[in-house]
């Protein structure tokens, strides 16, 4: 009886210390929906990689880094953005098309996108180009999106500098009660880009770390080990 | 009795679907030392944002992407590094100074710098100039780092391709018997950077996302909001 007792206490206290890890993981973990995944090695070693992150209970798994170059003011600029699906060969996310990071691409239209998942210790590179998807496909998804999410999407003016957070709220509040929230703005919709350079990098003891770069050659990846 | 065996049997449960999340957390987590940190509000900001991370057990929580423009071939990087020191308003890091990202920043100094702890859903984006620290830095952090980690750094071209793995091996054992492992080669080092835009962007529901930008402004920073 003692003993349970004891490692009782002991779960009890392991659960509490990991009660934020737990709330964060239920409340913001989002997946990325893999459509179609084109059968090449990089993209299905990008599987086995993304399926044992979610296995370690990775958060924030669907983050993905997007850097860019704005030439006109000859600066690069990084932010996290929520990779939403890879289809076949595609990464698309979504972002507002007047904002900077908009600007970047259209100055530069070439990125760099990096996974990280701590959880197993694996970073992925990758290089491309990017674009704009359809208007299409961008009113079928938007339309198919919560009316809170369509209502940030239409009120906000994406990083530009405003009075105050209540402003936000309040821009949001008016936007959910009048406006349409089934129809996507013209400043609204998805980024689509396929890597043309992708590395997986592991991290080892004493740095030793495992990596393997996949560059495209036309219709075909080459594979190289790299140095760490 | 059969209260405990069920609690004992729950939590044990709970422990092991953890367990690949506590083996690495303990295996590479590493911590961003703080030296006599900046009294100006965004290191203050970073300060308060980093310790709620740590507290809840965020992983990898020293690592940083840094990306860069090599004008040379006109191409966007991106990597994550081990952010090693904050010191007063300096952050550091290490690399190989023969390295792609040091053609980079030879080509362009200018970085983004990016960290996300998914624990507390914080991003934290930087911009920033970025320089190499003084030799006798260098020969002193080095002199004081283990003998495995500066057998990696002398016996590897970080990034050039290599035949194999065990090639990697072989090298890093060669330099291990044979090499002065307490003086630093000229072509590794530190990095160091001073930011002159600082956001704190704060994930919230509906996409309602708190943003506080610092733009530094000679010796003061400007706060703005901006729009999510």
């Amino acid at each position: 009886m003692q003993l349970f007792l004891f490692i009782g206490f002991v779960f009890l206290k392991f659960s509490i210390s990991n009660k934020a890890y737990i709330i964060n993981f239920l409340k913001f973990n989002t997946m990325i929906q893999f459509n179609n995944l084109n059968p090449e090695i990089p993209y299905q070693c990008l599987k086995e990689k993304y399926d044992e992150a979610l296995n370690a209970g990775q958060q924030g798994i669907e983050a993905i880094s997007i850097s860019s170059f704005n030439k006109d003011i000859s600066e690069v600029n990084s932010r996290y953005v929520n990779l939403k699906f890879i289809s076949n060969d595609e990464f698309i996310f979504f972002s507002n098309y007047d904002s900077p990071k908009a600007s970047s691409f259209n100055s530069h239209n070439q990125i760099a996108a990096l996974l990280y998942w701590p959880s197993i210790n694996v970073q992925i590179r990758m290089k491309a180009k990017i674009k704009k998807t359809p208007n299409e496909y961008n009113q079928k998804y938007f339309f198919n999106r919560s009316e809170e999410k369509n209502a940030l999407a239409i009120s906000s003016n994406q990083s530009k500098k405003i009075d105050s957070f209540e402003t936000v709220q309040k821009n949001f509040k008016k936007s959910l009660r009048n406006d349409d929230l089934k129809e996507c703005p013209k400043y609204w919709g998805g980024y689509s880009f396929v890597p043309y350079e992708i590395e997986f990098w592991e991290g080892n003891e004493f740095r030793l770390n495992k990596r393997n770069l996949y560059i495209k050659n036309n219709t075909c990846w080459n594979h190289f080990i790299l140095e760490p």
